[in-house]
C-alpha cells in the first residue's frame, strides 16, 4: 500500500528506529513515545485493522507475540512489566490503518483507561 | 491450576457471564467494567503471562484474536472501535496471572495511557 506510512517504513522509504525484524514482522520505536519504552510491532503484510485479520494470518499473529516477548526482554521490561495495546477504529483512536501493537513499559503504566 | 481464579472460571467452579467459548478459548464479561463493553479473553491453557507463551501456543494465540474479532462484532463495536490490552507483570498492573486480553469498547476510549 503505497499510501500507508507503515508500509513505507517497511519498504525503508520512511526511516525508523528498528528494534526487531523477521520475514513477517517489523518493530520500531514510536516517534512520540508515551512511556520510556514505546515500540510499535507490525505485520509486514498490510492488514488495516484487527477486523481484517483472517485465518490465513494465524502464524503472523503468533509471530507478533514472539516479537513482543523478545523485545520486552531486550528492552529490559519483561520482568518489571509492560502493556500491549491494539487499537481498532474510531473509539480507540486508531490513527494509522495498518495493524499494530503498542508495547509500552519502563514505568508504572496506570489504569487500563484514562477515565471511567 | 487450582488456585487460579481464571482456571476456576474455566472449570465452572466460579460463575461468569460467558460470551464466547471454543476448545481453546473462553471469554466472559469483566465484573468491574471500565467501559460499556469490557470482556476478558483467555486461553483455556494456564499460561501466567505473555512471557510464558511458547511456540507450542501459536495456534492458541491466533485463536484469541479470532475470538476478539467475533466478540467485537457480536457486541456491536467492530466498526465503532475497540481496544485490546494485555498487561504483563507489575508495571502494567497485571492482577490475575493467567494470560488475558481485555476487549474494551462502547465509548471513546481516550489516550493510550492515563498520564505521560
Amino acid at each position: 500500500m503505497s499510501n500507508c506510512i507503515f508500509c513505507q517504513i517497511i519498504e525503508g522509504t520512511i526511516p525508523s528506529q528498528k528494534v526487531y525484524e523477521t520475514d513477517t514482522v517489523l518493530a520500531f520505536r514510536d516517534i512520540q513515545p508515551a512511556a520510556p519504552v514505546h515500540i510499535l510491532i507490525i505485520p509486514k503484510k498490510h492488514i488495516p485493522t484487527m477486523n481484517d485479520v483472517g485465518p490465513e494470518d494465524d502464524q503472523t499473529m503468533a509471530d507478533l507475540f514472539a516479537a513482543a516477548r523478545q523485545i520486552a526482554k531486550e528492552e529490559g521490561v519483561a520482568e518489571s512489566g509492560y502493556r500491549l495495546i491494539n487499537n481498532v477504529n474510531k473509539d480507540s483512536g486508531q490513527v494509522v490503518f495498518h495493524l499494530h501493537f503498542h508495547l509500552l513499559g519502563g514505568k508504572p503504566l496506570g489504569p487500563l483507561l484514562a477515565e471511567k
